[in-house]
């Protein structure tokens, strides 16, 4: 900033032409007499309020411009107009005034927080200032963020107790109570007490506990570790990979750098910031709904819009969530988390345990009930709107990692000897397990399980369409890598739904299709595309593939490959389009090139990042699928997609 | 089969227009009076010899049909002669004499053994009865495996006392006394015994005792498992997998089935079909230099032969064998194995320790002077020929596999902590090592490593050169997935190129390229091209993250998946030309799209499979590199490759 030196009768300033922190249509700014420009920079001085309608009971006392040399101030105000109009976005203005003589400095397009941008471009375009297309490209994506989780209020961060800082995971801002294990997050949240769930790294058998949480806060893990995924599908704010925490799990204690903190001490986490703060501090809620101008921009986005934007949901808590955030369907519904409740792991662990088909089998359709039960729930919920329901994926030891004691017990329980289970625990040890026995492996190994859960599905959605409900279940066959995997697993579907309608007298909708989510799928998708009745791609696996590399492996060198500019920018975080994206478009090329109606989404975390859904939206595909409390980012995202083709 | 029916002065029998197990130019077969076809077939009598040159000491006492029908024989021999000349091929007669006619039942192209095909072939083509050509397309490469190996002599393996089964690891037989631990295979081979190495499974630190042994048994592990690749790797016989196994390592003893052996026991191995006998037999020794027919033939092939082969050796005594087989050069040097010996791992965990680039900087140097030596013993050997040299690629933790007391021996020799050493050794570990911090990751990360290896590599070439001798590395920067992490590991080996140079004031030839081993290297290939000066394609990996398979754990489904025709062949023994082969093709077009004369070769396990070194030859491909005893059958391979192109 350059500024003219000042005489007696002078005075400097910054103004904006709209209010950059609320996006409201006022004149706002501030103005120091007899001052160098650096003075108002430097904030030695408590500079003076623009004018008396944006006096705060703060600056209540002090003289405004308006009041002090109010025939400069209406020229300023003119000239205001003046800018705004020619380059019709909010300025940032700098001015002078030298000896009476008021001198612009410079004038540049204003930085503003989300909610002002979105205020500002709703207001321009009703005012006539810019087109509707306008207005949807000058709000960023990711500016929605603010309105979608509560917030901690700049103001009062700035004055907190700063603890120490970690990856952000999941946005956002909480306040609660510490707790050190799963087991007491729920048991205080039932006596109505808010917490926050601090652990080294959370695992499935944790997910009650970080349900219960207002937030989740973990030692080790990076960006995609799990408690980062599920707090960020649930809109959870979360800190990961916090190393300056030492915890003290027996005890219930934990060291931050000089700070001791134990059990039902307060913290507070901006979960966007990544950073963790001392005591309770008041939160801004979140309330888009309320928000007139997000509501009129969202409208305006939806009229252009003509990708879909679907969520990742896997209970029907979520899905209405995801519904009130627009989401026109479910692109990835999770089987495998509907496992961990307690009297349905027994039953999966008796499977895994059962040394023939019988025995396997019989414990496998004792999950048929819950199941079915889980997708009434979610097919009822999205009535009208198409679910993508995949089957079983994750490697069967997930499901039975157990400690001495557990395995004691599950021996007795199941009437085994212990050291049998223990070399069945053994026997599915496996080097690598993300390139191990899962996905349709599973399927293929084990049918009844593929049976059981198609069944579940078709017997809830005849059900439903018996009372009325319109249901849409698209059934995905995971982690294909060959068109004869697809086919194996195809056809137990197939049989299944025949069976079904026979028994119930009526045939439902549904679909077969599959995840293409491994190199070798999009480089035979016209293979795969001749039975497949969809694709939708699990760009999280595709890219562990494509890259070599493990999500849960590569904190020991990501850091550093991204400091040093050998990866431009996490491809978990947005699609690589060079390299992963290149296996996409073929693979949409291939499947189309021998089903023209070939359904095409992608449901990797990708769905809500706003570079990838461009990609998306560039290759043909139908939908993208994030997060619930990405929607609103992907809906936008994907209107400006299309505005730029 | 059909026979007719058989009067008094009737006859009935089986003839070769060549003997199909020695391939030599004699009329050969059995016999039978007053038979039927199915007497000679069912082995209830014994059949006589067709003639008097071909009886053996067994059948000397056998009425021969050229004694006993004599016109009728010399009606037979006339009719073999035009049927070999009609069809230029050894045939395979039925005949049957009626009432004193003769009659021809059936005629057919004979099978062979394998030296038995050799000899015929290159006969065939010295008698003017077929082309050189037809000659070269007669042999199946793998035919010649049986030359390359000591083999069981079908006699006595059929009255062999036969234990078990397990998997056909690497060819060949082998017999030996049982051993129990790799040093005490070492210490037994020392005094001069045979012995056969048997272990639950092996790792790199029982590779000293695996070279011991003249073949290893393993209960666990596939086709692919550490001891299968290592013996492969020497053409070593090797039996993985053996479930039979039940081993008591403690007492030196192993029960199979209701046989127990132990230590010092003798057993006898055939790799080339994993079976398992008791005892000591005979075996017949490999020599193919001495087969006449196998040199003319592989004389033929290397004259029509345009692709070049070469072969996978860390040292220098594998180098020599594999030139001895024919190889034009090494296209895999793998430098981790030089790291195991236990001056050198000392070094590298001192290495891993390192708190500090300087110490760390200082461990590594400490192996400069045996990796130099390394390179001048393999460059020395391959004098002429070029050597591509990969640079460290495991991830850490393989060097540091220790037990308690081993952790507390090495802490005491670095000087720290217990504790640290431990701690550092559970912060290496990784959930997918496969995907994890390995390959030019570790140079990425560690310089040191890369500018240790690449002097080391340099200044013995610089030294041999000075001696006169011609060398030529090519150094390869494994695991790369993007073009920055080829730019940088480059640039370090450039430098320390430019540095030799002027501290021995002299320029030697040399190649930076790299491992193409990841889909994303296969779908960037132009951008890696534009730098790289030669590709070399680790189809292993490339197999494993293409399919998303893991080759440590498909055990526990591949075999179902090849029974049930999910899978139509293992894709580690034969390239999967409809995914992984898309990727080769893809990458072989962009590269020399930039860089036409980009040097591009194959050194995966496939660079020795028949049917993979086809699709290397269409693909435009300079060379394979396969394991030595592979050199042979990878030559064949590549002349009629050429030949049916």
């Amino acid at each position: 900033m350059v500024f003219g030196n000042m005489g007696d009768d002078s005075a400097t300033g910054v103004a904006f032409t709209r209010n950059p922190a609320t996006g409201e249509n006022q004149f706002y700014g501030e103005w120091l007499a007899n001052a160098q420009g650096e003075d108002v920079v430097a904030g030695l001085r408590t500079p003076n309020p623009l004018n008396e309608a944006t006096k705060t009971a703060d600056t209540q006392h002090l003289p405004s411009l308006e009041s002090s040399m109010p025939e400069l101030y209406s020229r300023l105000a003119e000239i205001r107009t003046n800018l705004e109009n020619h380059y019709t976005d909010m300025q940032d203005i700098e001015f002078t005034i030298e000896e009476g003589r008021l001198w612009m400095l410079q004038t540049r397009i204003g930085k503003r927080n989300g909610a002002a941008a979105i205020k500002m471009a709703v207001d321009m375009a009703n005012e006539g200032m810019i087109d509707k297309k306008t207005a949807l490209l000058r709000v960023r994506p990711s500016q929605l963020d603010e309105l979608l989780h509560p917030m901690l209020d700049v103001e009062i961060e700035k004055r907190a107790t700063y603890l120490t800082k970690g990856l952000p995971a999941g946005p956002g801002a909480a306040t609660g109570q510490l707790v050190f294990t799963a087991d007491d997050a729920e048991v205080w949240r039932k006596r109505g007490e808010k917490v926050i769930l601090l652990r080294e790294e959370t695992s499935p058998e944790d997910v009650h506990g970080m349900h219960a949480a207002e937030a989740i806060l973990t030692a080790k893990g990076g960006m995609t570790s799990h408690a980062a995924l599920v707090a960020r599908g649930w809109g959870k704010c979360c800190i990961v990979g916090c190393s300056d925490l030492h915890i003290d799990a027996p005890n219930r204690e934990v060291y931050i750098k000089d700070t001791a903190l134990k059990e039902g001490d307060w913290i507070t986490m901006n979960g966007t910031a990544g950073k963790i703060y001392q005591g309770e501090l008041g939160l801004i809620p979140a309330d888009p709904d309320t928000h007139v101008e997000y509501k009129q921009l969202m409208d305006w986005a939806d009229d252009v819009r003509e990708l879909k934007i679907r969520t990742n949901a896997d209970t029907p808590s979520d899905s209405e969530q995801a519904i009130k955030f627009g989401a026109e369907g479910i692109g990835l519904c999770r089987t495998e988390h509907m496992f961990f409740d307690e009297a349905r792991i027994l039953a999966m662990r008796k499977m895994i345990l059962a040394d023939n088909k019988k025995d396997r089998r019989a414990a496998v359709m004792e999950l048929l009930p819950f199941q079915k039960k889980d997708f009434v729930g979610i097919l009822k919920a999205m009535a009208g709107k198409p679910v993508t329901i995949r089957l079983l994926d994750p490697p069967l030891h997930e499901f039975i990692t157990l400690t001495d004691n557990q395995v004691k017990e599950l021996a007795d329980h199941v009437g085994i000897d212990k050291s049998k289970v223990e070399k069945r625990i053994t026997g599915l040890h496996e080097l690598n397990p993300m390139l191990g026995h899962r996905g349709c492996r599973l399927g293929v190994a084990y049918p009844e399980i593929t049976e059981m859960q198609a069944r579940a599905i078709l017997e809830a959605a005849t059900e439903l369409t018996k009372t009325g409900v319109d249901v849409f279940p698209e059934i995905m066959i995971p982690l294909v890598g060959t068109v004869t995997e697809f086919r194996d697993q195809e056809t137990i579907v197939r049989k299944i739904a025949k069976d079904v309608a026979s028994e119930f007298g009526m045939e439902v909708n549904y679909m077969v299709g599959t995840m293409i989510e491994l190199p070798r799928a999009c480089l035979t998708a016209d293979e795969i595309a001749e039975h497949a009745e969809f694709f939708s791609f699990g760009t999280n696996d595709l890219t562990q593939t494509t890259y070599g590399f493990s999500r849960d492996d590569i904190g020991s060198f990501l850091p550093d490959y991204l400091d040093r500019k050998i990866l431009a920018h996490d491809p978990f975080q947005s699609l690589d389009v060079n390299g992963v994206g290149k296996l996409v478009s073929m693979a949409v090329k291939l499947g189309r090139g021998v089903n023209e109606n070939l359904k095409i989404g992608i449901c990797g975390e990708h769905g809500g990042d706003p570079n990838s859904i461009h990609f998306c939206k560039e290759n043909g595909l139908d939908y993208v699928s994030c997060s619930p409390f990405r929607v609103p980012i992907a809906r936008l995202a994907a209107t400006q997609a299309e505005l730029h083709m």
